[in-house]
């Protein structure tokens, strides 16, 4: 007789989209299991880019510092063209990257297997660790409205199959029973396949070699991306952490075999080894010498297949997210931040429909969101095929900033309402996420990067800018003793759901030597820490101009509404907690 | 019999001084052991001010980080003052400190426990253990003149004792011959008072009451560094990490019975515990409330000791650091850095002379450098005796940031060589730290803090401001390339000691799109990652005019030798390089 057991969500796939939805599920305090087929994880190689935008996620779950440490950094752009004289020559140094409101402005490369390590040694201290090396073998959804609308019911049944159980007899088959699932398993993704879902989108002619290497060069370039365009043939640099390179070598599909059934390279037919690729290499660098010092680490040779599945989800039970729902070119490297980002977008949401804090359709917006984004990246990779084009604009798209989640993505939202007071943050749009800035703390003048005080620990966050209350302003000093009287109703807006939804930051366009932290109204200072001023710290090195930066008028104020995954969901002004009850109200379960 | 061992270093003393000494000797690779009387390691309390250099120096050891994540900081002060209408009454809020160029313009509150267990946990990766609680009882310094001269003999013999030996007949006693042995026990050093060092000065009048508690209050400035002064009595709030909050509080000496005998306060016969203590802030804080929330976590009474031992070392092997040979008033939050400070300054020298690269005579600048520091210290106090004067000068000086070491520092080293230069650096003073700023990397544009590319390794570092080496700048390009030469030379500075006394930092005033780092000699750029520019980063957030900031002329250059603790020890031209080896050949040993 296999196990059964029993898991609120099991997670089938232990990559970076496994392995950011595991953690964050295991944080938020959901019952969660991660399985993985491999018995390791991934040593080296593979995806390695991590933008600017994933950095800042990374950073809300307290996993950035050591990526920081660990990984390389990409600041600088170099492109290389064919010179007059033979060879290539350099012409133009830029940016990595052209979001000028990214918090960290640049890449992180790190090998996969150390960017796995980040997440798993943080769910070990959580007290959660893959199962490995297991695969599913059968997946069964409930037809049952009832039991698909019940978010406490088991409606999806997995079976699984322990790769390492021996030979004496034990039944190295598990039957588990999960009230969700996500499919987390790759571009050749078992559950999408199961699910019967259709990815829509087609191969392009281009085929790319991959080599990870030790270089011994002369090239004045190689700690930069670099974007090699020669008279024989194209390359890109992308540096790494310690001494390390990896090269993209573009191949014509005369150098490679492609077996047609699957669509993928026949490494057995295809005569291209790494010592090939790097000769390829060596050709387009001349007049600049590249020899590897030591051994290749690792390398490759795929093709590029951009496509987006048709469905992200079946009944909202069973998700798949990641690779096993879009793949894209390696160009800007795109995959693996997209990846991370479709779970992180899932984390708070599950978890609010598991807690009963949600209504389950609140799951709906993953795919309204996620799919639309995968979709554009798409697109805009389409429109920049162009091999320089697609970095010169390596803009804040694919940074990762550029995330813009439409209105009503929350469901039955009108979308008046969330826009309507949009020009109250004239800077800040709804939709995306929220802006960094450096402020200072009211009771003790020290610095804080918001981004760092509205960290992914599931709640909803109110960041109340209450304008001007410095001495004198008995105006806005009157709106905000009203506004805090609104919130502090008996049935209004901090009452009327479960405890711990919302947090509460004050931001205070008044100067540091002028106000207390006890001069604002209890309820908009839970904590001492929570009331901060848009001032410069003590020796004028950072902060300050925040209200132009969020594009909020001193004079008005306005009440941002971040979501638990750092996206904008609405704005309103200091009066409007009405506007704010009426979308909570749409997705939140009340208890009053 | 009792148990013999022998180790190059004992360290006698598992408080702040002890524990940075046994950390940086091990780092170092020294043979080295540490011993501690208490049982356990203090778990509140006590000393708990981390000053700008003092987080500097850890920050060189690779143990700011956790000291920053833990600790409180206080980047402002408010002062209070009678009121004209009763009570008290804010008169102005400043920076808490006043240094200008320190990295972290912020003084870190942590209880002394924590910042323990920082060096604790690093000691324990690195494989050393506190030995506890063991006392010595005997010491014993060899009368032999060549004993003594030879840095490879054990000319120390200390007796110890085991504490927690049981009573089944196992011998508590053990005989440690020890190179070296530094004693950092405390106000009441057992090694100072063996070795007969006499302390210098006097008890002052002021006695002061101490409170750690978690405070409910009103006060507007109960997260800030406080000066009270009311008419009913003194205070001084130190706020710490979480919720806590120190509260210092002068008292009179009709409030405290002081045993004559030791000088300390008699606990016992004295009336004044902490509710009265607390008793004594309320009225101070008048028309403000204060209240604990919950339990005092910690309290004391003490009187003002300031005082500085006659020596701080018997010939060079037994060395006095810390308490154990100075104290100071909690006023300035002095003591606790003061003993890191000692032997950090200790570190490297005895490592110098263990690894046989200096000469022993090296060792007697501890004493210089350092005594001068202490009486400096109590002189500064002295002259600000004033309760609220101290505050209002918190400046460069008591912010460890001041620190100068005076020239002849380096045994029968020529003033004249150490300083004749100094006018090349115009705003980087010999003998004082090396100033930190930001410089871009050349090969990736990386911006670096510089001081965290001058680690305390144990290595010198020569920091080569090679000046503007741009297209066209054929001058400076020639000169660097003969500074090359001359430090290429077969038997010149890089080859006349032992391997790894050196590393080469080079600082260009180029600009990032136009220098390569492969334009540098070889000799400039042992590693890609050592060529710097003085240059903003690619979004102009940080970084830029660094030939400004050290007053270095970028069609002249300079070189900055940097000691292995941080300390400039002196500047040549680029010409220099016959300077830099009398320089070395006074203390360093020659193998060529």
């Amino acid at each position: 007789m296999p196990t059964e057991s029993k898991v609120d969500v099991l997670v089938l796939g232990a990559g970076p989209a496994g392995l950011m939805c595991a953690q964050g599920l295991k944080r938020a305090g959901v019952n969660v299991r991660i399985i993985d087929k491999r018995p390791k994880k991934v040593a080296a190689g593979q995806a390695d880019g991590v933008q600017p935008r994933t950095i800042e996620v990374l950073q809300s779950y307290g996993l950035a510092e050591r990526l920081l440490r660990e990984g390389n950094q990409m600041h600088m752009v170099a492109f290389y063209n064919p010179s007059p004289n033979g060879g290539i020559e350099r012409t133009g140094r830029t940016a990595d990257i052209t979001a000028p409101s990214a918090r960290y402005p640049f890449e992180v490369t790190l090998h996969q297997g150390a960017i796995e390590a980040i997440f798993l040694d943080s769910m070990r201290e959580l007290g959660l660790e893959v199962d490995r090396p297991i695969i599913p073998t059968a997946l069964e959804l409930s037809h049952d409205e009832n039991e698909l609308r019940d978010p406490q019911s088991y409606p999806v049944k997995v079976t699984l199959k322990h790769l390492d159980f021996g030979s004496e007899g034990q039944d190295d088959t598990e039957i588990v029973y999960a009230k969700f699932v996500v499919g987390a398993d790759g571009a050749h993704s078992w559950v999408r396949k199961t699910l019967g879902i259709i990815m829509d989108g087609e191969q392009t002619d281009y085929i790319w070699g991959v080599v990870d290497l030790i270089p011994s060069t002369n090239f004045p370039d190689i700690r930069n991306r670099c974007a090699i365009h020669s008279s024989n043939g194209s390359c890109m640099i992308i540096p790494r952490e310690g001494d390390k390179v990896r090269l993209y070598i573009q191949l014509s599909d005369k150098d490679v075999v492609v077996d047609k059934a699957t669509g993928r390279v026949d490494k057995e037919k295809t005569k291209v080894g790494p010592e090939e690729l790097l000769e390829v290499a060596r050709k387009s660098f001349s007049p600049f010498t590249i020899e590897k010092a030591g051994e290749i680490d690792w390398w490759t040779i795929y093709l590029i297949g951009q496509r987006v599945a048709q469905k992200f989800s079946v009944h909202e039970r069973v998700f798949i997210a990641g690779d096993a729902c879009h793949t894209h070119s390696p160009k800007a490297g795109q995959g693996m931040n997209a990846s991370m980002n479709d779970t992180h977008n899932l984390i708070w949401k599950m978890t609010y429909v598991l807690r009963g804090w949600a209504d389950i359709s609140l799951l709906r917006t993953y795919e309204f969101e996620r799919r639309k984004y995968a979709q554009d990246l798409i697109a805009f990779d389409k429109n920049h095929e162009a091999f320089l084009e697609a970095f010169q604009t390596f803009g804040a798209f694919s940074c990762g900033i550029g995330i813009h989640y439409s209105p009503s993505s929350i469901p039955s939202m009108p979308n008046i309402t969330e826009l309507k007071h949009q020009s109250l943050t004239s800077h800040q749009t709804v939709g995306m996420r929220i802006l960094p800035h450096v402020f200072v703390r009211a009771a003790d003048a020290r610095p804080f990067e918001i981004q760092d005080l509205l960290p992914a620990n599931t709640k909803w966050k109110l960041v109340v800018f209450v304008g001007d209350i410095g001495p004198g302003k008995i105006k806005q000093i009157e709106r905000v003793a009203k506004l805090a009287d609104d919130l502090g109703k008996s049935t209004g807006l901090l009452k009327r759901y479960e405890d711990g939804v919302f947090e509460i930051l004050t931001i205070c366009a008044t100067v540091k030597e002028c106000l207390n932290y006890t001069d604002l109204p209890e309820v908009l200072r839970p904590h001492w820490s929570r009331v901060l001023l848009d001032d410069v710290d003590m020796f004028g090195r950072t902060g300050g101009k925040g209200y132009d930066i969020y594009g909020v008028d001193p004079s008005q104020g306005a009440i941002i509404v971040v979501r638990p995954d750092g996206y904008v969901g609405t704005v309103t002004p200091l009066e409007g907690v009405k506007d704010l009850e009426t979308y909570f109200d749409t997705f939140l379960i009340r208890t009053l």
